[in-house]
């Protein structure tokens, strides 16, 4: 197998884990605290809707929303990466260094660590601006 | 063609044609009741803007959270799956059963039917950490 | 190299470039300003936490909003479309075309240019729909 392909395959797999991670730590500050803001989620646990989500939800949503603007077009350079036949000696790094700056991103975001965050969040960009220069450079 | 990217295509349209009918939804809702919250797009309709988006369009957008938070991650498993080459057999039964999960996840937010909505959720899940664990079983 | 993998590359490149010019004119404006609605981002600039993002910030989560709702699943029908063999002619034409479309769209959300947002909506749906459609004819 195609060593960028392998990287591709872990890095993928460890973001989803990331993903359900932060999902189910979103569910279970729902459950425990029994606090749901979506009327009908709140009718099934027989409460009252919240006026707003618990802040550890509001929190993972704001993660999230930071993954969502990064993971996927990430994957995407995965994949044109994989295809172009890009440099797969830098496969391994560059995607294991991606996934380890937004599991950090993550961490950062709901413990509040600044200036950790934002240097999660640089160093996640720099892996993604090598990926699209080894890219160009491997369709030159 | 491989049985794994004939069902990752097949998939990747369909989850696509679900996408595009819940914008249609929500711009149906917002033409038909000339409601639009975007200065300038009420603007455009020769109305004054809306101090919040119709219900029908709020319940969509909730349901289309959901779908950004889980379809991206789905189709970067299904391209790794594809890659890595894991078992072709299991691949038409996990895409079109995360597909159908998805569909009916968006259909119980609509209608706000729960306990389905939360099944939904986890039967896509259950798909995506089955496509996992053959991914890495392939890596292995 | 297959035609269709090198313009879905040129492609991911382009739209990765485009999600991080939105993302530092995002931070320009808040670094500039000093105004940062995330209390540990405010503290971090010795501010207190504004109440709501500025202006311009708002109107890029907005454009970026309709990015995340159109160019993952883009990405993935390109994956599709390579993968599958679709048309190699058309590659090139509909992979730029729709990426044309989100420059375009982003900037006619930050111009607040209408009708010129929707249309250039509108010419990135059709693209995805003529993706589509060559997807399905090869797998027929």
């Amino acid at each position: 197998m195609d060593d960028a392909v392998y990287w591709y395959a872990v890095a993928t797999v460890l973001l989803f884990v990331k993903m359900l991670a932060t999902g189910l730590y979103q569910g279970y500050h729902r459950i425990t605290k029994m606090t749901f803001k979506t009327p009908e989620d709140a009718r099934m646990a027989g409460k009252e809707p919240a006026s707003e989500e618990l802040p550890q939800v509001q929190q993972a949503s704001k993660a999230w929303s930071n993954d969502l603007e990064n993971i996927p077009i990430f994957l995407a350079l995965g994949v044109a990466y994989v295809l172009v036949g890009a440099s797969p000696a830098f496969a391994g790094w560059l995607f294991m260094a991606f996934t380890a700056a937004r599991y950090a991103h993550t961490l950062a975001y709901l413990a509040k660590l600044q200036p950790w965050r934002t240097i999660a969040y640089g160093v996640g960009l720099l892996c993604m601006i090598a990926m699209s220069v080894l890219i160009v450079m491997a369709l030159g």
